[in-house]
């Protein structure tokens, strides 16, 4: 199966967009941009949802569901959104087809037309925001701990797989404060909780920071975000959190009463990631054998492949097998034993690499003479031989192994790949030669920060909470600048 | 809170409308037709989502997700199916907003107008077959046991929240087999799996029944269904499983080569339940004081409220109030602890019989004095003063004993409002006067059926799968039938 994956040195993007396609993680569908997400491209992301849901939970959310379409008229009522996300959208223009005439199937009403066309969310600030005007009253009211699960639309013109899709999955909250300071508190709580599940779930690092002001989410006052880097030396945004200030309550006029009475408009916050967070997963651990998953992501943990001639074999080694099967998921791992006799083990070898299975015993006549098992580790390639009576110790200390394991090779992987420049000149060959982040100084306005990217392509990712204050010169103006950003090329 | 909700005797459908409201389930949105699904309502879904959605896990479904766009000319392409779904759907025609040149907001680009509309899924068997087709070339390929959790949207002109609306929330499994037997053999298990989560977990009795042809789904062959009875007499369909036949198949032309490598139709199901369920809950246990909600998916299944006057009887009350909830929490019961000064207990009493708790525990000096706990069960109001070291048993005991007196309640009321009649003149009177279940012969033809609709405004809920073989004659027409069925009017 893996035979034939290209490799990550060669086409870094044919590699992911194969490896996607051949480890059954998605595809793309008949319609522009949208995506199908197989069942264990879905598996993965279901542990993603409920590990996710769950820190939402312990930080005192709830979940609810508001509706798919938008009124076209209330993207207009907070006008730096509407210039953010009404140009590509998918427009309800109708609510009825009929039979054509010629017998060419169905054709649209022209008579069941909306009086106000219906857009399919692009995210869900306007129409949230209509709603708690209702249920906002008072301080007491507050605060609002809201979050959604749900498909949203943004109509993408170039999509790739999980990356960038016209439809995707993802979680959006959306929460109400009587202050200021508890709304702030708030966003970076959330981004929190995303640095949080990428580095302890997903294995991966990320830089914690704010986006500069052409960066930012249409609506808000400040994004917040977490910034992981891809194994081809780019950046992928992976969560954003965003201080909406007081905007969305003006634009719907969301007041409440505070404890003298006094009528306040209410401050907001917003937070999502998204399906992309798969292709984050991806490109940060896998190789050219396939996927290589974090085991607290992985839907199969170990796998068990018998290697026998014959009935008789395959009957005693299955016993052990299932045997020591359950053992394992007494220990709450997952397991799958694959004696299927269509495929040969050497097939299965290479299948479950691909589809990035952390732990894979085999167990052949051999093996049971001795009572050992082979145990592969995923990340490593390594293999040894394990006594039957060791292998679910070992099999579980591998789990948290393999888990620490891909976070400090990606952590070194980071590291190697950021760099401090002082000149636009080392800043141009850095990102030319080795991509990566790049840390350097720069003057703080848009301007610059436009003519670098159209220059080079690179943007600033972000500018890091725990930067050090250090006075400096824009490598590009040569005006003066307290601290470093992060530029990258990003996906 | 509770003052006012109207009464089920004077009017059941308002009585309906303000509950869902009142009791914080849901509301309607701007949306025509779309609804807002509340944190509380939320999480009775999410409570029925996690007990349906294992149940498929158990039965070796896994999850997926396909797009929510159809291009409109697939579904032509079953012609049952069109002519059932094509009529009231949302259709997208433009994929951009454009500023408004007069100042008005933004509008419709002209330009971007798309080549093939694009319908909003009301279901997704035809882009799910187009999917199978490239996944299916062996018999190995096969069984394909898939499931979906999704929006869907039919466009409907009198809508009711959770029981008809626009938009909803449903699971759809879509499954593909090598013989009819097998098909046949899933229809019947999922319509089981159904009538089981609803039995055990909503603690609503159902009959198990197939479809006549008129109520088929359309594309079926044959449509399941599991029937439940509402409080005003009224049947709801609960869920639905479709044996599909070959018709996607053959009209998505999806193949399979058998052992012997003949190439032969697929077989298929579809099988789902929506947000309609919450409806059903709502109006089979609930009364006049508000929801009634089974231990099984109470969000809340104990809570706690303690009476006190002052901050010195509050912290008396609250150690052993927490110390309790502690003890019932590592029960595995979810317990909220209401401590609030801004309400008195007889408005949180009221409060939590309005949602729904199936269990309350009050506090007061006295019983501080007494080590006693007064104990309220929501289904029977009854209230029994219990010593502080059994509360936690009683309570547990109570989860088990509410559970099942809601479904022996319900099955009573079923019972008593099931009726059985040979003519014509007693099959109307009982519907007018009493409402519910009626079996009655039919001699099996649609344009009977369509008769008695229009007349008497019932359908046939199903035929049942344990009905007796029984000779008897049609209550309209006369002619020979050779078994009851089930007529009701229905939500």
């Amino acid at each position: 199966m893996a035979k034939g994956l290209p490799k990550r040195s060669e086409d870094y993007s044919l590699w992911y967009n194969e490896l996607v396609k051949r480890a059954d993680l998605a595809e793309n569908s008949p319609v522009r941009g949208c995506m199908i997400i197989k069942p264990y491209g879905y598996s993965i992301w279901e542990k993603m949802q409920a590990a996710i849901d769950k820190m939402f939970k312990d930080t005192g959310h709830s979940n609810a569901y508001f509706p798919l379409f938008i009124p076209k008229s209330y993207l207009s009522k907070e006008a730096d959104h509407v210039e953010g996300f009404a140009k590509e959208c998918a427009v309800v223009t109708h609510y009825r087809l009929k039979n054509d005439e010629g017998g060419q199937g169905v054709v649209v009403d022209p008579e069941a037309k909306l009086e106000e066309e219906l857009i399919v969310r692009p995210t869900s600030e306007t129409v949230i925001w209509n709603t708690y005007k209702n249920w906002i009253q008072s301080y007491r009211d507050l605060p609002i701990l809201v979050n959604q699960w749900a498909n949203v639309v943004r109509w993408e013109m170039r999509t790739r797989l999980f990356l960038r899709t016209a439809e995707f999955l993802w979680q959006e909250g959306h929460t109400a404060h009587a202050t200021r300071e508890e709304a702030m508190e708030e966003t970076l709580k959330m981004m929190g909780v995303y640095a949080t599940f990428a580095e302890e779930f997903m294995a991966v690092p990320v830089l914690r920071g704010v986006k500069t002001e052409s960066e930012r989410f249409a609506g808000a006052d400040d994004t917040y975000c977490i910034e992981a880097l891809m194994q081809d030396g780019k950046a992928l945004q992976a969560g954003t959190s965003h201080f909406l200030g007081q905007n969305f309550a003006r634009a719907f006029d969301v007041k409440f009463a505070d404890q003298n009475g006094n009528l306040e408009h209410v401050w907001g916050t917003s937070w999502g990631v998204t399906t992309r967070l798969m292709g984050a997963l991806v490109m940060v651990h896998s190789d050219d054998d396939g996927l290589v998953l974090p085991p607290k992501l992985a839907p199969i943990q170990v796998v068990i492949v018998p290697i026998y001639k014959g009935e008789d074999e395959r009957a005693k080694i299955s016993e052990q097998a299932l045997k020591l099967k359950e053992e394992l998921e007494a220990r709450g791992l997952s397991v799958k034993y694959d004696d299927r006799d269509t495929q040969k083990p050497g097939w299965k070898f290479a299948e479950y690499e691909l589809k990035g299975v952390p732990v894979r015993l085999a167990m052949g006549p051999r093996d049971l003479e001795n009572g050992t098992v082979e145990v592969a580790r995923r990340d490593t390639k390594e293999k040894q031989v394990v006594a039957i009576d060791q292998v679910v110790d070992t099999a579980e200390a591998l789990m948290t192994e393999i888990q620490q394991n891909l976070f400090n090779r990606s952590l070194q992987f980071r590291e190697a790949n950021t760099h401090q420049v002082d000149t636009y000149e080392e800043f141009k060959e850095v990102l030319d030669k080795q991509g990566g982040f790049v840390r350097a100084h720069w003057d703080g306005t848009a301007e610059t920060e436009d003519r670098i990217k159209e220059e080079t392509k690179a943007t600033i990712r972000c500018i890091e909470l725990d930067r050090k204050e250090e006075d400096g010169v824009c490598i590009y103006s040569g005006k003066p600048s307290k601290g470093r950003v992060v530029f990258a090329k990003a996906y």
